[in-house]
């Protein structure tokens, strides 16, 4: 290809538009161009480095022994009701009626209809396990759509769905597909962890997200110092305090206080000239339908997901002010666990140790202090449901300290067990006759999320640091100056001998200063750059430089290839912490 | 891959719900499965077809220079707005609102898209020619969807877009492309035709389909047996007839009859003892809001595209019932051009020639007799507007006579001009500083439907005769009876050689009966097939039988790959009528 004919819009200017180093990038290079919000349009770079990723997963899932297949993009809500998530998946799941009035969705994942496909094509013990793949497009309303191609409505996804007897044959299913998402994010070229986490909409027991390690990252992982545990910061536990030991008898009776119109926890405290610590926060929640209270040390936050998997429940919510009103007798912000009936109250361990506490008195404007538990009330429940924080103490070893880094969610894999085959009677026949519902496990990849987080951990101040097997094109040809006959000319003769070989090549043809030219090519990133100039060019020799790193060796021009397949093949170190 | 581990659910029964052969196979041989009505699921044997398919059209257009970019499914309605599409695009158009109540559609063709992209990016006439493309996803509510993947709602399509300076730069791209699509349908093995054709919702100016010829495509082609012009009957001329001679004033004078209820051209014809060639057939349209009527022999056909070309009207459709009370004075039925006023009428030749007319007096229940043309009634214009039939004097050479043919329409050309940079202000800097609408072109294949196609013109009573191009595998290697260890043992052997070759092989390990196996190879319509059996297996010999055509040979092993090698380069012959 040639620069001249490519469309590949370079900008000098950084868009207003982006906030990551990768979205930036991307839109500097030219790789990528915005179509509405969070939907954004493939230019011909992008393509290629996406269609490079696309082959790097494809490889490894047919190397898995995983057989690709097309699902459609559209499915009728009917699937979706069977499963219960039509009701349960909210806005982000984009709706819409053909001309016959029929409900459809646009698939933001394909467990429904690829259990449809199974329950219908495969009957017997015979055929399983079955890893059935595609890599297609997905659509999700996000609320906040950003970072361009990371987090946006429109997307390409590798998913795929594993099939078994049993759990022995799902663990051995999801085994496989952790091993090829390492073989596969490897040849990425990434710096990641695996992490566990939260199965979120998808459901199903157990999973695992696979984490690019970035600042810009939006997902927070939880990383011990003594067992060396990683866990998504939604559901790190957290090891229980120390009881503290306090002679109850020795505190004065709870007493009722005014605290008018003070909700949050920081008003209530420095009104009543005590800590955020020292109270008992008192969230109300509606768990699939049921409300529940929830209480955690006024200075640590909520982790939601611990408490839905406490409940068991497939979806939580806040509960809305008239709840709040009707199950306290009070508005949002002076509920509390003292004499509150009726519903469930689960506390964090933390809450226990709290000597003297402050809680809302499920009245206007009024706290209750000197409460203490046991004394005062009695929690249902007591489970870990403390939002992991940098320095507590690792709930998996109770010993090692907790840090937190920030990750870009590449690839998640999941442990379904039945949690569809048995909603949607997908069932095969078993050796003895009878009838038993699929072991599922689903794998997604965040194809064209790779392309992004790929440029977040591989730039430097002039561009994108592209990886080898991911490079759009393994290397440019620049004539230092293309209206120089002889120099253009050298510069067509290299390129063919670059293609002639099988190397993915563009020519910098382009009437443009060598500075341009040289910013345009450390901007889109190819590994290996071809200078020709007016110096080398006489001794018959190429100047190569190598995007990362930056070395530079002038070499007689029949060196080359072997030059140039050498830049290629070297590669980044990946590294793990 | 081992067929026992394979997803090809493959059926004996012909499915109900399905009409074309291609619709029937693709189910039977388990390369589709139904979602919901005109949306299908690829299994893995339809989508190694499919990926073949693509390979073929991605290489020819990178070699015909033209750049892969992807555009997203979801368009904001804001751009079919400013070319006027989101209105007249009708019912097709799949319309969605996002979390935020904002309009979008799912793309089913991206004129718009890409018209904005390149008014973005594409600055200067030093950038042109440029030719982009894509293979992704379409939707249209088809109101019809049918005959399996052939007609559907969901479909998969390569689509490009040129952008030139000038009509000459158009006409080359334009026959780059013509001549690319060639190249391509000929890979496919197909037996086609290029027409002219109706640029249809798309617009703009020329246009040609490239049609599969097969009895049960949609599609009519018109075929002159003089000149050899080949047209879509939805546009193919027609010659006028050479004007009979007769005297006007030997004719009785114009006279009113009563018709009461008689609506249709039949009814009247008998009813007054006259032949439906005698009647002017008079239809009221709308046409971009305008009123005009349409005259054609009574038992002709009036072609709408040949009226909507005439009027050049974005959109035409039949005037409603009011709307032809209000014009004519009378119901639906008794509508005649005598004394009709206030609006066009435009006439087929044909009408000019009938001596002793019938036709509505529009008055309710009467029509006129003795109608002459000229004497009675002056068209505004005489225009060909009657539906092309077999026998039909070609309005092209004017004495060849017209045949008609069924095809499937697999690719379409458009000169698009600046139908869409005019009303898009997509605008680039000519060389003398002026700002000049790009002039556009566009191309599309039906990748999906090409599957289908194939399978309509390459099967017989047995299954799929796939050429070796696009085969799901080349090669299928069969143990007659894989329960016996030896024979079991050799396959794998062979598979393994044919694999270790390159060659795309399965293996039949299933303990199924030879017949079943052999039916299932037929059905899925390798091209190769690779025998093993108790009499050949201990000389040391296989068979080899080619699918197309059923030739046999039994061979020494050791010429395994020279003859399965043959087999797949035998390519069928391509035949153009």
């Amino acid at each position: 290809m040639r620069l001249s004919a490519l469309l590949a819009p370079t900008l000098r200017e950084v868009p207003s538009e982006a906030e990551t180093i990768s979205h930036k990038l991307m839109l500097r290079a030219g790789l990528i161009r915005k179509l509405a919000s969070g939907i954004y349009t493939y230019l011909p770079l992008g393509w290629r480095v996406l269609h490079n990723v696309e082959k790097i997963v494809r490889e490894e899932m047919n190397a898995a022994g995983a057989q690709e297949v097309l699902l459609p993009a559209l499915h009728p809500a009917e699937l979706w009701k069977e499963t219960g998530r039509w009701g349960i998946y909210g806005k982000e799941l984009m709706r819409i009626k053909d001309r016959h009035d029929r409900e459809f969705c646009l698939g933001p994942t394909h467990e429904e209809v690829i259990t449809d496909l199974v329950r219908q094509t495969v009957k017997s013990y015979r055929e399983l396990p079955i890893n059935l793949y595609q890599i297609q497009v997905k659509f999700r309303d996000e609320i906040r759509p950003r970072f361009g191609v990371m987090r946006s409505r429109e997307f390409i996804m590798k998913d795929s769905y594993s099939f078994d007897r049993d759990e022995a044959g799902l663990e051995k299913s999801y085994q496989l597909m952790r091993k090829t998402y390492q073989r596969i994010f490897d040849r990425c070229g990434f710096d990641y962890v695996i992490v566990d986490a939260d199965p979120g909409a998808i459901g199903g027991g157990a999973s695992e997200e696979f984490m690019v390690l970035a600042d810009s990252g939006e997902d927070e992982i939880a990383v011990c110092d003594g067992c060396g545990i990683r866990a998504s910061r939604t559901v790190a536990s957290v090891a229980a305090p120390r009881q503290g030991e306090f002679d109850h008898n020795k505190l004065p009776p709870i007493e009722t206080v005014k605290t008018p119109a003070m909700k949050t926890v920081d008003e209530v405290a420095k009104f009543l000239k005590s800590k955020p610590s020292q109270l008992i926060k008192t969230l109300i929640y509606e768990a699939d339908g049921k409300v529940v209270a929830g209480l955690v040390r006024g200075d640590h936050e909520l982790n939601e997901v611990k408490l839905q998997r406490a409940l068991g429940a497939q979806s939580i919510e806040m509960a809305k002010p008239a709840t709040i009103q009707k199950v306290t007798g009070a508005p949002v912000g002076f509920s509390g666990p003292v004499g509150l009936k009726g519903i469930e109250i689960i506390a964090d361990p933390f809450v226990l140790d709290i000597a003297d506490g402050i809680t809302g008195a499920n009245a206007p404007d009024a706290h209750l202090i000197h409460v203490v538990h046991d004394r005062d009330y009695k929690p249902n429940r007591i489970v870990d449901l403390k939002l992991a924080d940098a320095g507590d103490t690792c709930g998996t070893c109770k010993t090692g300290k907790l840090s937190l880094k920030h990750g870009i969610e590449v690839g998640h894999i999941f442990k379904l067990g039945t949690r569809y085959s048995a909603s949607m009677k997908a069932e095969y026949v078993e050796e003895d006759g009878s009838s038993k519902p699929f072991i599922m496990g689903c794998y997604g990849i965040g194809v064209s999320r790779i392309v992004a987080a790929i440029i977040e951990q591989k730039n430097d101040k002039d561009g994108i640091i592209w990886p080898a097997g991911v490079a759009p094109f393994g290397a440019i040809v620049i004539p230092v100056n293309s209206d120089d006959p002889e120099q253009l000319k050298a510069g067509e003769s290299l390129y063919e001998t670059l293609i002639g070989a099988g190397i993915e090549a563009v020519l910098d043809d382009r009437s443009e200063r060598a500075g341009v030219k040289f910013k345009d090519a450390d901007l889109m990133g190819f590994p290996v750059q071809v200078v020709i100039g007016p110096k080398t060019l006489p001794k018959g020799e190429v100047e190569i430089k190598l995007r990362d790193g930056g070395e530079r060796k002038v070499v007689p021009e029949r060196e080359l290839l072997a030059c140039v397949r050498g830049g290629l093949s070297a590669r980044s170190p990946v590294g793990k912490i």
